[in-house]
This record gives structure tokens, sequence and C-alpha cells, in this order.
């Protein structure tokens, strides 16, 4: 199917659900977004007061772009979502219950092809195709945000695993006598190398050093991981000492993903990049130094080619230009 | 291209390359062995002189078929075996140097097609064609030896990773601080869970506990893995020890590789697995413990479909039956 005129662009709509925002916007091919939106959330509200609004919301988004376009699809990143099932599974801090078909109700509004995903798997697509993964076969997303998520390529594609929720990596046993973490076991590596990780970690600093700091001026409550980077970055023997124990950690179970897949490239995203070298040295250190020795000096440390982009909405759009581009594939053959 | 005559049965040869014995067989695709002999390695030899004992080997039990056969290509399992390139790279225990291009050599001595991968994938591809994995497109094999290989399926295909040498879970670590392991780093997960693993386990079982054990009465060097398992089967309580600890560890690290891959099943495979119980109900155990809760009780342990068969074999004839199955898909396109 070619387009009728070339005037008409082709586009798909990009949505990121998150706990507090839910971001949308208008993609075209080569990952420029068009237009973009959004709106809070309201994780306290059940799915159908939350539809109608995020509806309404889009279809405002669609009035202000003042070019001819054609919307092919539209692509949904979203904590807990199934690629498989297209539904989202008793999804953290959002009040949409036990399972929700979100692909399929969305998909029925706009009788237009709809797939979704969790949001870090959305952005390792995004990377694969918009970002510095262009052209890899085999890499590993982190996203460092609240919590620590990953996205897992191989063979050129997504492992979704066989019940679609393949690729949790913030899960991972760094010790099982660790620190406490909500609904996850005791010792899981998002609780260490995250921004809520090592906010815990400069706790630990404060008591086992001695050197003064401004972070000693600042209770665990209002601290934050922007103002650890910040310190790090200012030279603070904690905030860096922070980032040291940070990386270790992370290299370590590095070295462990890299001995299951052995990829091209790991790709670092979110708040955390931020300290720069702080953090990709240590993590690069450490990685090389738990490597099995067949694998050192081979595998790529990478910061996002999507940071300060809307890479999540980007992410989301590439999910659905992906699936259109297999569904053409199947059709020409 | 269709077979000329119903009589003539194609087959492949699958050549399983160890330490010290190689295996050979003429396998059908249904699995079937036709006939298979063995050979010793001689690792200290070069490859100049192990080929042609090989050939001459193959040539020889070739002639003991009575049935018209018509070979269709070549499978071979080898450790550091590489698929993407052919070639076999500082093989653990064969003097073959750093670099060997074994497919190429074989498939110009036979002039037919012929591919290779490491004995652990070569394994996880029979368990898929003619073992407990038939039909599933995500799983994984833990091979239990001297060592702790493996082979990790996604998306029904086998992940090589970018460089060829992906899967190698026997080296994931499990303490940093812990046990030394030849060429690979401090506290690797083979270190631990494999025949060598389980004795130094024993060794430190004898000196924490204080029961009356016959392994007592038998030297490190003389102790072997086998001794444990007969022992647990007897009920001895420093063997059953062993292989609790032996079955902890496994399960911790089968539960990160799930967090990687969630698969269907995994599938364990060696030795150890003659302790049963023994040995599965611990792994169980801790891997359903240290496992994220989204995936409890959902992935299932099995023990090979292959043991007491001539797997490798089997394995490496998996390897090239399904390579000759691509190929076939291509053609037909």
């Amino acid at each position: 199917m070619s387009d009728i005129t070339k005037d008409i662009i082709p586009v798909v709509i990009g949505i990121d659900i998150g706990g507090t925002n839910t971001k949308f916007g208008f993609v075209d091919k080569e990952g420029n977004c068009l237009e973009e939106g959004s709106m809070p959330t309201k994780a306290e509200q059940e799915i159908k007061q939350f539809l109608p609004r995020l509806y309404q919301s889009i279809d405002d988004l669609l009035k202000t772009i003042s070019i001819p376009v054609e919307i092919r699809g539209i692509g949904i990143g979203v904590p807990n979502g199934n690629y498989y099932t297209g539904t989202v599974e008793d999804a953290a801090n959002i009040n949409w219950g036990k399972m929700v078909p979100l692909a399929y109700l969305v998909q029925e509004h706009y009788k237009l092809p709809t797939v979704l995903t969790n949001d870090a798997n959305a952005a390792a697509i995004g990377e694969m195709l918009f970002g510095v993964a262009q052209g890899m076969k085999d890499f590993i997303i982190i996203t460092l945000g609240t919590g620590l998520g990953s996205g897992l390529v191989a063979n050129g594609q997504l492992i979704y695993g066989h019940d679609g929720f393949a690729g949790e990596l913030g899960h991972l046993i760094v010790d099982p006598n660790g620190r406490f973490h909500g609904n996850s076991n005791q010792g899981v590596l998002e609780a260490y190398v995250s921004a809520t990780g090592i906010k815990r970690t400069a706790f630990e600093m404060m008591a086992k050093m001695i050197e003064p700091s401004p972070l000693r001026d600042v209770s665990f409550n209002q601290l934050d991981a922007s103002m650890i980077t910040d310190a790090a970055l200012k030279g603070d023997a904690i905030a860096i000492a922070c980032f040291e124990y940070t990386g270790r950690l992370l290299g370590m179970k590095l070295a462990d993903a890299v001995a299951h897949l052995s990829p091209e490239a790991i790709v670092l995203f979110g708040g955390l990049t931020k300290a720069g070298k702080y953090l990709l040295e240590p993590t690069k250190k450490y990685m090389e130094a738990y490597l099995f020795p067949i694998y050192r000096n081979k595998v790529k440390l990478l910061i996002s080619g999507l940071e300060g982009k809307n890479a999540a909405v980007l992410g989301a759009s590439a999910l659905i230009w992906s699936e259109l581009e297999k569904k053409k594939e199947i059709t020409v053959q």
C-alpha cells in the first residue's frame, strides 16, 4: 500500500502511561515527534474514567497539527503491560485492578492497530529504531528511574518470554540478606541501583564515612537522587562513594547479564546517568572485572540516545512502527 | 528437492567433541540414531592429526549401516564452538590453539553443509527437536558435568549473542569473595554447582558438620560426584546437605535467569540429576523463594528427555537438521 499523495504524512500515536503523568505524541517513521502533550494519570481513578480523558486529550492535540497526517496505529508503554495479551496486569501504583485489556479497548475506540508493552521494553525498541542501538541485534537497555527497568534484545527481537514478562533485571538478587524492598524480594538490584536505592546508599555512607557533606543536612524524606548527583558533580566524597557503590553492584549484575546474552551494548537511561563518569566509570570497571574473560573489552556501555527527548513516547511509537513493519513483511511475501 | 526413492533414508552426522572422547552418529529427522561410534579425542594432538582419525572413524561406521542413507549435513558440538564463525576458539583442554576453522575444514572434506556450536547449545536444540522442550519457544537448558554449561532459547531461537558466545551461566557471580576457579573469576556458579563444585562442597560440609559419613574415608583426590550422589540416595546426611547447598545456589541463580528470560521451562541435564529429589527439591524451593512474585509457580523444572540416550550426538544432529530446515524455508518462499 502506498500513500495516495506525498503530502499526507503517516504517523502513529505513542502513549506512555506513568504513575504520575501520561504523555502522548504523534510520531513519524523517522522518529520525529510532530506534536506532544501530557495529562495527569490520576492513578487513583479507574480505567473507565482514565480512557475518556485520554481520548479527549489526544483528539485535542490532533487538532493542533496543521499538516495532513494519516494515523497508522497506536503504541503504548505502561507498567506491567503484557505484549502478548495486550493487557495490563496489576500495574504498580495505578488503580486499574488485576487485569485490564487496554490494547483491546483503545483499538476498539480508534479502530487502529494497537500494541502495548512495559515502559522499559518500549524504550529498548525506541533505542533500536531511533537511538544509539540502531542496527544492533543484541543489546540491553537499563532504565534507572524510581526503580530499575530493563529491555533485552537478542537476534534482533525483544525478549518477552513465555508469559510476556521477561526482562525484570531490577529484581535480580544482589544479597538475599540485604535491603528490604516493597513487593519484591530482600536484596534485589533495584533496592540499590535506582533513584530510591542510591538515596538509601547515601544514608549508609553517611553512617560509615566521616567526611563532611551537605547531604548531612538533609533528612531521609527530603533527600532525592538529584541532590546526590549534584553533590557528586561538585566533588562531594560521600556522593562519589554512593556512585562507586552503585556502579559496583550494577557492574556485577551487568556481568551476569552479559553471561546470559553477550550483547553488543548495554544502554543506560534515566536520571542517574546525569552523574556521567561518576556512574559510568565504576560500572564499567566492575563489569569488566566480573566478566568471564571471553567477554572482556567487547561490550559497549552507552548512554541513551533518546535522553532529553520524549524517550518514552518515542519508544511506544517505535513499538507500533516495528509491529506495522512486521505486518508489511507478511503481506509482501 | 524430494527423495528419489522412499527407501533412501535422509540422515545427518552428529559429532560431539569432548576433552576425552569424541562421539558421532548417523541420525534421522525423527532423532533416531541409526548407528553411533566414538574415539578418543587425544586432546594433546593438533587438529591436523585429529581430523584424519575422525574421518576414518566416521567412514568405517558408515560401512556398518546396511540400509541406504543419504547424508544431508553435519552438526558439531564442541567446547567454545562459535556458531557464527564456525570456528573453535581456545577450546578448554584441547590443544588446537587459538582459532581453528573447524566447520570449514569438515565442510571442505565432505562437501556437505556443516555447522557447529558449543555442546550446551547443541543440547538445547536437541531438547527442542527430540526431547522435553518440543514445542517450547522459551526455555533454558543447564548441563551439569565437570563444569556448568547452558543453552538459552527465546522466541524459538537459540541466543548466540553478538559474538556467538552467549549463555555461559556457569560463569555467573555467586560470591565475588568465594571459591577460586581456574580460568574464570572467583566465586562463579560452576565452582559450586557442577561435579567438581559439589566435591568441594562436600569438603566444606565435612569440616562444618559432625555426622559420620563414608565420605569421611575418601581423600579429596579420590572423591567424585557420583560417590556423593550414591551416598545421598542412601540417606547420608553430609551428602544430602551437599545437594541442599548446591540446590540453593543453583535455585538462586536460576531465579536471576528467569528474571532475564521468563522461560516456560528450565531443563537440567547431566550426572548430578541422578540424585533426583535431593537436587530437584532444594533447587525448586530456592528458585521459587528468590523469584520476583510475578514469575512464581510458572516455570517448569524438568530433567532432560535425552538423558541416557546419546544426548550430545542427538544435539549436534538437531543443530544441523534445524539449519537445513531454515534453508528449506528460504528456498520455498
